[in-house]
C-alpha cells in the first residue's frame, strides 16, 4: 500500500531529476531548502543545485550538497566540436565546485574509476581513469623536477565486487590509507528515469558515493565520512530501468489529457482515480514477464561511452593541472 | 489516419510477434494460410511456423516461407548446460530445416555475419563468423585429404555500409560470383516487440534477408532471387526500439482492465474509444522528446551476445559437419 | 648447397632493404637499373626508389615500379607532434605518387586492409580500413548532393584464408567485379630484417600485392593484371623473423672485426672462410629449437600498431580528398 | 671491464635459466646448495628446483627458496587436449607447493594480477585475475551459506604505475591491510633469455615477487616481509630481449664449433679467446641501433596469451578449491 508508482519511476541517481520529480511532472515552484540556478548557452544547460535543509533533504529525497549538471542534448550526434566544448565548460565548473567546497590547487587528487571494465555500460570510470593524466609517481621519484603547472594524481579502477570478491571502497580505503591524498573524485555509470538523458548529461556532487547507487548494484559508499578526505563523484547516466520507461508514459499520459476537453478529460479524470495500487498492479503486469526488471542502454551505447568518458577525462585534465588547458587536454587521453 | 499505433508496435523483425500482433494480444485462432507447431521442453519452445499462401503472408505481414523459432527465456541466465542444451536443439532444426528445405549433406555453403563488428548488439554476425568451422580452403588446396564427415563451408563479414561505402549484398554477390556456393546462410540481429525477447530467441527462415530487416538499417537484400542461391537467414534479437515498449504498455493496459469490473472497466471502456490518433499522438509525445526513436538493448548486452553467438556456432558447426556433434562441436569456436 | 645464409636474412618485403642486401652491408655504389633519391628533414628519410630494368629488378630481388619509403625512428616514441608530421608528409609523397602513376583526382577508389583483426600485428589493413573516410555510398545514394573535394571511397577488410575459406584476392575480385573502382589501394602489414624498422617505417609501391608477401603468409595477389585496375601497396613492416636477427648479428659481426687489427683481424679473416653452409648449419642450429622459425615483433606492439595506423589513415583521408587537409584529417579518424 | 656478456644473456626471470647459465651452456653437474628433481610425461616437463643455501643463492642468483617450472615445448600449437592436461598438472603441482609451505585449506588467498591490461605480453595477470572464480564476497555477505569445497578467494589487478601512479605493492598492501589474507598469489608476465620458453613455460615460485623483475619494469616488491603473509608468484615468460637472442647466438656459436677439427676448431679458440669487452662491444654495436633494446614477443601473442591465461585460470580453480576439479574447472574460466 506504501508501494507506490513513484517507487519505479524514482529509480534515478540525477538530484536534478529527483527534484523534478519532487516538483511533480512539468512543476516548477520552488523547494523550501533546495537553490537552484541554470545557465544555458550554445546546447549546454548548466545547472547548479544546493541542497541546503534537512526539509530541502528530505523533499527531494537526496543528501544536503552541491549538484551540478550539465545537459547537452546534442551530445549523443558524436559532433567532435561538440564534445570540445563540453569538456570546457566542465572543466571550468569543476575548477569552480573544487574552489566553491576547499579543495586547493595544491591538493593532490586520488581518481577512482567506478565500474566493469567488461560491461559496456558500466565502464566509464575504468574509462575515464585510462585517460587521466596521472602524475603522483614523478613527485615520488623526483619531487624536484616535477614542472609547475601540475598537481599530484593517482588513479585506481578497482573492479566489481562480482569480479574482486572486495569492496570497492575496501579497496579505495585500503589505498588512501598508504597513499593520503587530500581529495578523492570518483567516476560512476548512473541510472537515469529518462532515455533521452542517457549520456547526455553530467552530473558533478561534493556528496561522494553512496552504497547502492550506481548503476551496478555495488553496495559501496566512497564518502568523507569513510575516507576522511572530500570526495567528489562525477556520474554520467549510461542506463534506464524499463519500467521507469513505463512509469514515465503513465505520467505523460496523465499530462496529455490533463487539459483535455470532453471524452478525454472523463478518461484522465478516471486514470487519476486509479489507486496506486492498481496503478502498480499495471506496472507489475508489464514486469513481470521480463523476468527481472531490465535495465537498459541505447543500442550506440559503444560509441557514446567513449566520447563521453574522452568529453570527462579531457575536461578533468584540463581542471586538474593549470598547465593543461582545454586546447590541449586532448593530447593527454587515447 | 492511416497511420497508427501498430506502425509502432510492429517493429519486429519476428514472424511469432507479426503472428502475435496479427492474432490480437493474447488471441489464439488459427490464421488461414499460416500453420504452426509448438513442441517444448526443458525450457526450449520450438515454433515451427509454416507461411503458405499469399493471404497468410498478408494477413501477418510476411513472406511466405518457413520459420523455425527457439524460445528460451532462462538463456540470459548464463546457464552454460542450457546454453549446450540449446546448440544441440538448435543443431537439430537446423539440419532439419535444410534438409526440408532441399540443401543436401555434400551442398557447400557461404556462412554471411551481418552487422558492425564495433556496435555490440550489431555484432552477432561478425562473432558467429568467427567461430565458424571453416574448411573452404582445404577443399581448394587439397581436395583429396580433407576427411570426409566436413562440408565445404566458408564465410565472411562485409561489414556496414556506413564502414565500406558498399551495400552488404553488393559485396556478397561478387563472392558468390567467384565462389559459387551451393547456398548462403546469413547471420544477422534482429529487433523485437517485447524486451524479453531480447537474446533470448532464434530465428531460422528460409526466406533470405529482406531490405529494411535487422537492426542497422542495412537496405540489403540477400534473397534467393538476387543470389541465385538459397538463403536461409539466422536471426537474435538483441535490441527493441522505445517506442514498441511504450506500445507494449498500452496494450497490456487495455488487456488489464479488460476483465474489470466497476470503475476500471468505466475506464477501459474509455481507453479502448480513444480514436488511433489519439493514442498516435500520446506515443508521438513520449518520443519526441528522445530525439530520434531510441533503440535499446539490455545492459548486459557484451556478456549476452557473446553466449548466444557461441551458442549458434555450436549449434551451426554442428549442424553443417556430420564429424562434428553437438558433445565436442563447442571444441571449435573460442 | 644453393641455399645460402642471405636467404635468412632476406626476409624482407622492403624494396630499401632489399636494395641494401644487394649492395652488400654497408655498401652505396649504384645499381644498374635501379634509381634512387633520398630527401630527409626533421626526422623523416623519404626514399624514392625506381626498378626501371629487368637487370635491376633481378639484381635487387624485387619488381619492376616505383617504391617510396618513410622511415622515421622516432616514431616509436610516441610522440604526437611527429606523427601529425609524418602525416603531412605521407599524405604528400601520396598525392604526387598517385599523379606520377596517372590516377587522376575524380578516380574512385577501393581501399583494401589485409590482415587479420585478431592478431596485433596483423590487424594494421584493417585498423586503416576502419579510420578511412568513406564517402561511396553518398555518391551512389545522392550524387548530386555530394560537396566538391571529395573523392569517391570505398573499403573491405576481407579477412584472412583461416577464417573466411576465401582467398582475400578472390574476395576483392568479386567486390572489383561489381563496384568498378579506378584504383586500388592495399594497405598490409609487412616483415622486416631489422629490428629498427619494425613500426617506424611505411613503404608505398605501385606493384600491386604479390602472393606470399605480407605477414600472414596469404598466398594472396592483388596486382593490375588480376584485377584490371592500378594497385598502390602501403605497407608498414611489423614484425622480424628471429632467422633475420641471427643473420642482422653475423653480418655485423663481419663488419665489426673487419678493419681490426691483430688477433680480431686473424678471426675474421677465418670467419670470413666459413663455407656458406656452414654459416647455414649454425643458423639452423639456433633456430630448430625454436620449433618453426618464430616471427617476433615488439612488446609495444599495441600501441605501435594503433599509432601507426593513425597515421597511415589520416595521411591517406588527405591525400585522396582534398577537402580534407592535413589539420583536420584527424578528425576523421577514431 | 666488471660488464660481460652474461649480463646480456642474463635478462631472464626464470630460475632454471639462471641454473642452466650458471652451470654454463649445456652444462650438467650439480650446483651446491641446489636441489634439483626432474619428472616428465606425455610433454610435459616438470623441474622442481630447491634453492638451500647462500652459496646456491649465489651460484645462480636467485632467492632461496623453491622452484617448480612446467614446460611444454608444444603449448604453443593451440591443442586444446594438451591445454587441458597442463591445467591439470599445475593444479596438481600447485596444490602440493602450497602444502608443502604450509599453505592449508582452509587459508584465504588474494589473487593479483600483475601488469598491464592494455599492453598484450603484460596481460597475464590481469586475464588470469577474470578468469579466477572468486568467493570473499559470499563469505562476507552470507558466510554460512557457503558450500563446502570451496575457499575464500579474491582477487586484484592494481594496474602500473604509468596507468596508476602508485606502485602496485602499495596497492595490494593497502588491500592485505584491510582484508587480512592469508596468502598472496601473485600472476606476472616474465622475460626469458630463449624464444622457446616463451609462453610455454610456467613458473610457481615461493620467493613473491622482487623489485625489478617482471616485464613492465614495475620496480614492485611483493613478498612475505613487505605483507606479512606468504606471497606465491606465478609467472609465465611472455618476451625476450633482443639482446639475450643475440647472446644466445654466441653462445650456440661456440658450441657448435666446439668439438670441430681443423679450421673451425681454430675459429673458436679464437672466439673464445676474445676478451669479454670484445664482445660486449659487438653486442653494444648490434643493439645500438635499435635504440633501446627492443623487447620483443611472439606475432601470435594475442591468442597464446589468452591460452596461457586461460590454462593458469584453470589450473589456479582446481587448486585452490576442492569442490573444483579439473575436469570441470574450464567451467568457471571465460
Amino acid at each position: 500500500m506504501e508501494l507506490d508508482l513513484r517507487l519505479y519511476s524514482a529509480r534515478t541517481d540525477l538530484a536534478i531529476e529527483s527534484k523534478e520529480l519532487a516538483q511533480g511532472f512539468g512543476g516548477n515552484q520552488p523547494i523550501p531548502g533546495v537553490d537552484e540556478q541554470v545557465e544555458e548557452s550554445e546546447g549546454i544547460k548548466v545547472t547548479r543545485l544546493g541542497v541546503r535543509s534537512e526539509e530541502g533533504a528530505q523533499r527531494i529525497g537526496r543528501t544536503i550538497g552541491n549538484y551540478v549538471t550539465l545537459e547537452v542534448p546534442g551530445l549523443r550526434g558524436g559532433d567532435s566540436g561538440l564534445q570540445e566544448k563540453v569538456s570546457e565548460v566542465f572543466a571550468r565548473e569543476f575548477e569552480a565546485f573544487m574552489k566553491r567546497i576547499g579543495i586547493g590547487q595544491g591538493a593532490s587528487v586520488l581518481i577512482v574509476g567506478l565500474g566493469n571494465w567488461n560491461v559496456t555500460p558500466d565502464s566509464l570510470g575504468p574509462l575515464v581513469v585510462e585517460n587521466a593524466l596521472i602524475t603522483r609517481q614523478f613527485y615520488e621519484l623526483m619531487p624536484d623536477q616535477v614542472s609547475p603547472g601540475y598537481r599530484n594524481v593517482s588513479a585506481i579502477a578497482p573492479g566489481v565486487l562480482g569480479l574482486t570478491g572486495i569492496e570497492s571502497s575496501e579497496i579505495v580505503q585500503g589505498i588512501v590509507d598508504r597513499t593520503k591524498p587530500d581529495a578523492i573524485i570518483a567516476i560512476d555509470a548512473l541510472a537515469s528515469r529518462s532515455l533521452e538523458r542517457v549520456n547526455t548529461t553530467i552530473q558533478i556532487a561534493d556528496i561522494g558515493i553512496h552504497p547502492g547507487s550506481g548503476i551496478g548494484n555495488k553496495r559501496r559508499g566512497l564518502t568523507k565520512e569513510v575516507l576522511g578526505v572530500p570526495c567528489i563523484a562525477i556520474g554520467v547516466p549510461t542506463v534506464c530501468y524499463a519500467s521507469t520507461i513505463v512509469g514515465n508514459v503513465l505520467e505523460m499520459m496523465k499530462n496529455h489529457f490533463g487539459g483535455a476537453e470532453g471524452r478525454s478529460k472523463q478518461i484522465m479524470g478516471l486514470l487519476d482515480s486509479i489507486t496506486e495500487q492498481e496503478r502498480l498492479a499495471l506496472v507489475k503486469e508489464v514486469l513481470e514477464p521480463l523476468g527481472h526488471d531490465l535495465i537498459v542502454t541505447p543500442k550506440e551505447i559503444d560509441e557514446f561511452i567513449e566520447d563521453i568518458a574522452n568529453v570527462v577525462a579531457t575536461g578533468l585534465n584540463a581542471a586538474l593541472h593549470e598547465a593543461v588547458d582545454p586546447g590541449n587536454a586532448g593530447a593527454y587521453t587515447h
